[in-house]
């Protein structure tokens, strides 16, 4: 059975909870702490980003069209759609030579609700530049730039890149070889569902998201083009952390406190990952109700709060995070969401360990 | 333990499960269905804001006022926020000689993005008839007029009706004691938190839910009056079921469909409650997790399809519910949300029972 991880709160009662599980692993597959079943396939999401990101720097794509910060940040990113993220991979496409239409993630509102309201006021349409996974399929757009061997020419990227979402195609195949080769997990017997933004989405154990995340923090296990690889991308992450999310979003606000120390990453139902690299650790959180993220980030920040070396300042910031004043319209203090004493119970013997 | 009442699916896989209790009584308080922990206090929330509205129609507020349906049926209300219902909450306002500037519930962004992107085009912010809870706090502000005996005056009724949130008030007392009667539990000894809206929101047990529902949809066990008020929000809730969500909301959908043979009404945190007059039964939901709608709706549909008689089109409308086709950002079906066997298979038997 999987425990309850996190309580919400309202005045003197609990009014909800929040099962869910919990690995943390470091570089050489041994096992920090375990909450609930760790070998359960779960669909991992947008939490890996970073990883499917990993070609796109491996291959000579990112040097060759020299990518920015900005831009491999944004190839790591479930971004709010706000104008900078809109500018951002739209320059990537440009520096590929080609434009949004070759984006295949479809196009939604943008996640955050100022920047939906701006676009409405102009009586615009958001476009797949807005869907949060745009800089991602950027991303992809250039490392096809790299597999078809440079042609110089959009037209020809237009055909190669066709159809670049689905398993076959040679840019998905290297994208679920880079999610294989970190996490050591045989994606040809995973369960295997179709993500939000249309690509294949693989089922992994929590145990081996966590190994991943912790190879891709330290370089250990991995080849070395794809040590140096994530080295570049959680350096950029950590120097552009607005590309990744945007206002209001926690792993923004995380990484711009915290930087090189803490590389972390949400994903839809429930799923979270990160990388300690200081404590040479991955993480893999999957809330077994997958509703939104409130309760992965609750856990999230219980797990920063215990592993990483904080000062008072940065530990309030965190507490923040993992006990959660909840406020209603009024801006009233209504109750909060908390991390169960289980939950900081088996973090302190993690920490310990 | 509560066990798992709904499964999301996706590809081949179950990829989040959702936890959750149930009780359906009658209105002599047989439990006609028990799943979980029906005697634990939940907060109700916005699943008994028709409870909350018997005082208006038992008061001679909604006869003096002359209330429509479309006003009754807004009174019970978790609405979109949609330029329709601004007016008819404003509506009753005006009735009640006074203006938004009496409510107390504070102001948000209109639930329904196409009312928000709206109101954004127009330069314009939300007020406190944006509020899901307008046509709540609009009715308690009629309910006032009664209470300080119709002086017919604006000013005075500003003057009594400031503080109505607050649960020593004479409003919110007579609001509470509705609750009281109906549920037949104790609130001075249940556990008590500021609901959304800043009135207080008491922790009720399941079983006394779904019996106070059963009461609502039959009259038997009622006070005269109590019995005549709630016929009359039945009847004006299913005549105008816009007027109670608004576009896309399963409430407003399932009644403008089966009309006065549900009565449903969501609530936050996996809340939500039915009364099936023709069955006698009252119905009570809470999904442990209280994350969104999404479960609890899965679990409504089910017992509807369960226990009300349904043609082949309705139970197509409703199965439509129960087993949600999920669509990512392309249109392309990627997965569903289903009632598992074990629900399905304590609603047969009680509606065998």
């Amino acid at each position: 059975m999987t425990p309850v991880l996190v309580e919400a709160w309202r005045g003197d009662a609990v009014e909800s909870e929040h099962f869910g599980s919990l690995a943390i692993v470091d570089a050489d597959a041994g096992v920090r702490a375990a909450i609930g079943d760790i070998d359960r396939p779960v669909f991992p999401r947008s939490a890996v980003k970073a990883l499917q990101a990993l070609p796109l720097v491996e291959s000579d794509a990112a040097d060759r069209l020299k990518l920015t910060d900005d831009e491999l940040a944004i190839a790591c990113a479930s971004h709010n759609g706000e104008p900078v993220h809109v500018r951002t991979a739209a320059g990537m496409l440009e520096k590929a030579g080609v434009d949004a239409g070759v984006l295949e993630c479809g196009a939604h509102w943008p996640y955050d609700d100022g920047a939906s309201r701006e676009l409405a006021a102009r009586g615009a349409l958001p476009t797949a530049l807005n869907n949060n996974c745009s800089g991602k399929h950027a991303g992809f757009v250039c490392l096809a730039c790299a597999l078809m061997g440079w042609t110089d020419s959009g037209i020809d990227l237009r055909r190669f890149v066709k159809g670049y979402v689905r398993p076959e195609h040679a840019v998905m195949r290297e994208v679920s070889e880079a999610l294989h080769s970190t996490t050591g997990f045989d994606l040809s017997r995973a369960p295997r569902g179709t993500d939000g933004c249309s690509i294949p989405t693989y089922g992994i154990p929590l145990r081996h998201l966590a190994h991943a995340f912790a190879r891709f923090g330290t370089g250990i296990g991995l080849r070395a083009g794809q040590a140096r690889a994530a080295q570049r991308l959680r350096r950029a992450v950590a120097a552009s952390p607005y590309m990744v999310g945007g206002a209001a979003r926690m792993d923004t606000l995380v990484m711009q406190r915290l930087g090189e120390r803490v590389f972390c990453k949400v994903g839809a139902e429930g799923m979270y990952c990160a990388a300690l690299p200081h404590r040479g650790l991955g993480v893999a959180i999957k809330m077994r109700d997958g509703n939104n993220a409130r309760a992965a980030e609750v856990v999230m920040a219980a797990v920063i709060e215990a592993l990483v070396t904080l000062d008072d300042d940065e530990r309030d910031f965190i507490g923040a995070f993992s006990d959660v004043t909840l406020k209603n319209w009024n801006g009233i203090e209504v109750g909060a969401l908390r991390a169960t004493p289980a939950l900081r119970q088996a973090l302190l013997q993690a920490s310990a360990g």
